[in-house]
Formats: C-alpha cells, structure tokens, sequence
C-alpha cells in the first residue's frame, strides 16, 4: 500500500492501530518527492533527513503519541518562519533569510506533535511573481498562487496538510486549481505572528488537505488566541471549532452567489458549478440564487483600496531599502497604494462593513453560500497563477471559505465548489462543506 | 467541594466529565491564594486576572481541551523565562526584568493546554540566600530550597502541580519539607533553554505534584528534544515515560542505601525511614541494605567541584557587571569556583563517571534504591533552607529520584522518603515510588 494515500485523520487511525509507524509514512512521503518533485517542484526548501530525523523522534510511543498532530508532516508556506530553517517569502532579498525563531503557527504545529516537512514555494511575498511549482495534474500549467507549493504538496501526495495563507485568494484558487480542499478560516482564527504581511486588515492563514475532515482537524489545531496578533482576541475563537465535524443532520439551505463577475467564468465552469448545485439539490439540500444589490459591484474596486494601501505600510521598509528588487506588478500595487487617501481608505473600510453586515443578514436564510472558487480550470504556463475575482470578496468580508473538488474541466485539470459561511461561524461552513463533498464524491482523481 | 483538593489527573477527569469546568478549578486555586499567601508567600509574581482571562480562554470546548494539560494551573519557579511576565531570579539584579519570551518548558505547557498560574519563590538564582516563602505546615520553619515556592505552592493547594530545578538538592529537599511528592528526572529529560544556567552538567528541570502518578504525567508532557539544550538530545528520551503509569506487578526490589553522610540525619528521619523500609518489606518488597564503597566519601567535596567550577562560567558575566549585588554563600561558590583548575575539574568529572558507572551495576540486582530526601524535618527559621546532602550524590550521577512523604516528625512536619532509579529509567522509578506510594499512604494529612 502506498501509505501516501493516508490523509491526516487516516494517518493517525493507522498510528493508533498500529498499522503504520509515524517513520514509515514520513518515509512515503519523502519517496513520493523523490519520485515527483523534479516534476511538480513544490518545495522551496526540502531535506528529507531532517524530516527523517523528527519521524525518529516520535518513535518512541508515550503520553505525545495522543497529540491531534503526531507524526503529521506538514508543508510550510515560504513567507511563514520557521527556526533554523531558510524562509525566502519567494524574494531574492530574503534569499539567505534564516529565521532565528518560528511562527506562531509552526510552534502549534510542533508543540501538537506535527513536523515542518519542507518550505513550499510562494509567490513574491505572496502576491502575484510566480515561483517555480508546476500543476501536479498537469505540469504545463500553473499551480495557482500565491500559496503554490502548499496546494500542489498536498495534490502530490507529498504532505497530507499544508499551510497557506489568503489576501485575496492565495488559499481557495491553488487549491481549486491542484484539485484539493482548501479552507480559510474567519480572519483572525489563525495568529499571523511569525508570517510575512501584505495587508494586515486581511491576510489570513489557511489550510489545504485532501478532505474537509483532514482540513476542519488540522485547522482547529493551528485556531487560538495569540497576544502578539491582535485580530486573534476574538472572544470564544480559540475553541469554535468541534472536531472531529459532526455529520449535518438535515440537508443545508444554500444560497448560490454568482457576483457581478460570472461572466469571466469559463463556460466549463460554470457548467460544472450549476451541474453541482443539481446534484446537491437532488440530495436535498435547499437552494436558491441571492443576486447582490448593486453596490457590491464597487467591491472588486474596493478590496484593491485597502490591499494596496495596507502593502505601502508593509513594504516601507523593504521598499525603501531593496526596492529594484522587488518584482514590478508589487511594485505598481505600491505606487497605487500610495496614491489612496486617507478619505479613500477610510471609506473602503465603511464599504467593506456594509458589504458584511448585508451577507450578515442574508445568512439568517441559509448555511452556506455556493459559488466557484476560480474562472476556470488552472491556466496554462507559470507566468501567470490565475485571478483572484471569486475570492476577494469574501476575503474582504472576512468570512469563512472551503474549496472542495467537483469535478474536471476540458483540459482534464480540476475544478472546484466554494462554500463560504457566515462569520465565525466556520464550523458550520464545514460541515456543509463535508455534506457537499459526500454527495459530490466523484473518486476518479487520477493522483490518489 | 473545594476543588483545590483535585490534583492534575482528577482535574483532567472532573473537565473531562463535566463535574468542574477549568474556570470553577482555577477560581478556587485563586481563592486558596487568597486565602493563604499571606501566610505561605509562595508567589514572587501572582495576578489572579491573568490566570482567570487564561482559564476562560480555555472554556469553549474544542480539540483542544483533549490536550494533555489542558486548564492545569501551573506554578513556574522564577528563574524560569516567561514572556511578559517578571522573572527575578530571586536576585535584585534582576528585578525589573520581564523577558521577551519564555523558555522552552513554559512553551510547551502552554502547547498542551497549561496555563502559568504564576511565578513561584526561589532563593537567589536557585542557590543559597533565601526567598520569603514558609512552609505551609508551620510558617516557623523554612520550606526547604531553592524551588521553595513551587513546594509550597503545591503543598498550599495554589496549583495542583509546579516546576523547579535541582543542582544539589532543590526540588527533592524542599518537596520532602513541604510534604508533596518531589520528582527530579534523569539529567537531559527535559530542556533548560531559558532557565538561569547554574551549573550546566547537573542542572535539572523537576516537577512537584501531590501523588506520583500526577508527577509522572506532567513531566511526561515536559520531556523532549530541543535543539537548544543538547543535553536532551539522549536517543528516545522524549517518550520514555508512559503515562498514566502501569502498576508494578511484582513488589519490587530494592536497595537501601544509607550513604556515609547518614549520622547527620536526625533520630526522627531515621527511625521514619526504618519504619518505611519495614512496612515495605511486610508488603511484599525485596529490601537489602548495599553499602558504598569507600571511593563514594569524596562524592560530597566532588560535586561541589563541578558545581563551583560551573557556576564561574554561569556568572561571569553577572559577577563582573553586578558582583557587589550577589549574596556572600553565592560569592564564596564563585571564589570556591576559580581556584578549581582544569585539572581537578577533569578529575571531578572522571570521578562522577566512576559513581555513575558503579550505581549503574548495582541496579542489575535492584528496581530502585531507598533513601531519605533530607536529614529530617524542615528546619526552623528561613535563614537556611536546609542541606543536599541527601541528594547531591543522585544528582551527579544523572538518576532520576522521586521523593514521596512517609508521615510526620516530633515537630508535626513532613518528612519523605526518597527513591533512585537507574539513568534513563524513570518509569520503572516511578512505578516503584507509586507502588511505596500506595503501602505507605497514611492519610492524615492536615493540609489536604
């Protein structure tokens, strides 16, 4: 048996019953990259012997043993730092950058029995330059970005779970594209303390898996209060998530939203979203269209505003100091930033509060909201990881979001259903999530 | 019900089961603080509201509450790192120091769902010149050094478990005073990165709690590797112990070992600790008393070579910038310490191989060694935290010791007795201490 095939909640089933030792899967896992990471390319910093190392010390059984993350290697986003350990945030200026200590999420991962498997590639400080990761569906294409290295690891079968983070859609389109299920959370769930930022008002840490259930698991490991990341001290987020997820016991309202932007989606897309939105009806679930009111066609103008003006403060000083080598598409984001009053700023973020408190409301009516999670199908060539416009939105009004597979496109490449929930309350998202994922199993993923 | 009276596993069990919630627990640890300090002045640091906002961020549920230590207030001895919090070394020259992170134990209490209820007491930088603490049972007499406030605390009932550090003597000695159960692991089990360095080869992280089988599981929990502490990098020290711990299924064997320094314990301790061994004996234990061979008289003087010579190099810094503010005793160490040449010091440390190797034999024919912690009862006054002697010679030699109370002097104080397993076997030293545990409980104490 290729142990691989193990996701996180399978891995340590096997632990615990004795049928594969935590050695033994790592073991797998570092094979399955010797065999095809030349292809994939999704680590920007691998070595199997270290990864080896920390399997032989979770040998020896004992009270550990029971951590919800034992033995689990995980793949790390390059922007995330890590102790010892080179961090590159995909840029040439932090190409000899090795942390003196770890993220806050790397040390939950750790103190919770996980391993850092390697650092997977990023694009340029998590916005738009690409780095090397191929689509392990098909290496002609992209990936997606910026979490790139994390979605295609765990479509490979190199980690079971991967780390990510989300601005725009850094988390939902890699894994829409590599055919995996990716989650971002409600902001603030996961502490950014120890990552690079971008824009603080939105920068989230998301999770990738081969599961809802691997990813729910592996996230409300990583959820919990941290003082030094102020947007975690929401009251009662540490624990909102129950896990493992319980089973929804009636078939979910959803509430499909197709934004101002459907028409940039493939029409195989967009066949395969309404294809899906069919079979979970006739599984039971209540549907309807919800169109927004016009003044959500302002918000793809309006998350721009506060992204760049948010970067200018993140990058003053890597700007000021390192600017020529920065890429130019960060670049021009900087000088748009720049050029944002604080007027402009200011009524950004108002827009923004509306945009929550009317999806707020619409939620009183449903579990989840259905929509595609990218235009299409990864596109080809690396230039160019794909387009943010059926993420940032929900970015924006900080809900929580799953992407799970529905299916292929024309190119044979994945596609994907998105589900965002109401704020705070993810659990829900995901168990929805889980429902939709059950009744659209196809089983025909060529890659596990 | 007053909840103090749960240790860490019935704690566990009552959150587990609904009987108390980590909040209603840490409350009345509060209460008892209290309550008592006033008295027992165990706190160098204490802040019931940090301890209470620690305790409701641990009330909603989640994955998290399976977590190993999950809401166990903890008592962590001050010369121990904690972030944001004071740590004073129990010295002047450290009295405005607040450390901008925490060491390595505190890090991982807190992965495992512990939360620091406070800094606990220690003499000046865990060496001689006392702190303000008194012993819980009488407020006379000193609760034993230099984890005094970690001893008392447990025994106060502020925590149900607390951390020290032991060089000579100071988690068994002031545990035996206190009347709790005192448990100084194998050298190297677990990491002293961010605790003040006293003499680096012997200094060790113990653990105070009030039943063996608490001890054993939260060292457990605080046993690993850190890259920072190479002392932990002993192959497959993380998970030696199993926990819970299994029961003994034959009585054991072992090794009363009175050591040439036995003329200074008091009539009391000695008559306690023969009244001990019998009532062992009648329960089924296989006791034969092995003298030390004549080499062993020059383990007392040996040890103070390696501790002196160690603690230059500790306070080189210290002593040069703030000599004037350190202690006489600690003062004379130091000046003890830099007549010591690289010669003797290899000679002491040859030496300690020799002691390590013989005891190591003697465990071919034993299960553990039964001795006494101290020469008896606390003393009065807390001028003078009473002597090792009764413990330097385990703690050079790397074994685990665990001291267990054995009932009361003439003065109504504790007194203990204190079992020595083979290096690196710690489990089966435990077992052997819960197993005199169970045939000596007397169940009279008036503290709990």
């Amino acid at each position: 048996m290729d142990l691989t095939a193990l996701g996180l909640l399978d891995a340590l089933k096997a632990f615990r019953e004795g049928r594969a030792t935590v050695m033994e899967y790592v073991e797998a896992c570092c094979r399955k990259v010797a065999e095809r990471d030349a292809q994939v390319r999704a680590w920007e910093w691998f070595d199997p012997q270290r990864a080896l190392a920390e399997a032989e010390e979770r040998s020896g059984g004992g009270i550990l043993s029971d951590l919800p993350l034992f033995g689990i290697p995980v793949g790390v986003k390059d922007i995330i730092n890590t102790r010892g350990i080179p961090t590159r945030m995909g840029s040439p200026i932090y190409a000899n950058h090795v942390p003196p200590s770890s993220a806050w999420v790397v040390r939950r991962l750790e103190a919770l029995g996980g391993l850092v498997m390697g650092k997977t590639v990023t694009t340029e400080f998590a916005y738009r330059h690409p780095g090397k990761t191929r689509n392990p569906w098909n290496p002609a294409h992209t990936p997606g970005g910026s979490s790139s290295g994390s979605a295609a690891a765990v479509a490979a079968g190199f980690v079971p779970v991967a780390i990510g983070t989300q601005t725009l859609g850094s988390v939902i389109r890699p894994a829409a594209f590599c055919g995996v299920v990716g989650y971002k959370p409600t902001f603030g769930a996961i502490s950014r303390h120890g990552i690079h930022p971008f824009a603080p008002t939105l920068d989230t840490v998301g999770v990738f898996a081969r599961s809802v259930g691997d990813a729910a698991w592996f996230a409300a490991c990583l959820m919990g209060h941290d003082a030094r990341d102020e947007a975690t001290a929401v009251r009662g987020a540490l624990h909102a998530l129950r896990v493992p997820l319980a089973t929804l016991e009636t078939p979910p309202r959803i509430a499909v939203v197709k934004t101002p932007k459907w028409p940039l989606a493939t029409e195989a897309q967009q066949a395969n979203f309404a294809e899906a939105v069919a079979t979970l009806k006739d599984a039971g679930a209540t549907v309807r269209e919800v169109p927004l009111p016009r003044a959500f066609d302002a918000a793809w103008e309006n998350v721009m505003v506060i992204t760049s003006r948010d970067a200018v403060k993140s990058f003053a000083l890597i700007e000021s100091r390192h600017g020529v080598r920065l890429s130019p598409p960060l670049l021009e984001l900087l000088e748009r930033g720049r050029g944002v009053t604080p007027e402009e700023y200011a009524r950004a973020r108002t827009r923004r509060d509306e945009y929550r408190r009317w999806l707020d409301n619409l939620f009183d009516g449903c579990d989840a909201i259905a929509t595609i999670p990218a235009p299409g199908e990864a596109p080809e060539g690396l230039a160019n990881t794909g387009d943010a416009t059926f993420n940032s939105l929900w970015t924006q009004t900080a809900l929580p979001a799953v992407t799970i597979p529905s299916g292929r496109g024309p190119r044979g490449l994945p596609l994907g259903l998105q589900l965002v929930g109401r704020y705070r309350e993810d659990e829900r998202a995901l168990q929805v999530a889980a429902w939709c994922e059950k009744v659209l199993k196809k089983g025909d993923s060529p890659l596990f």
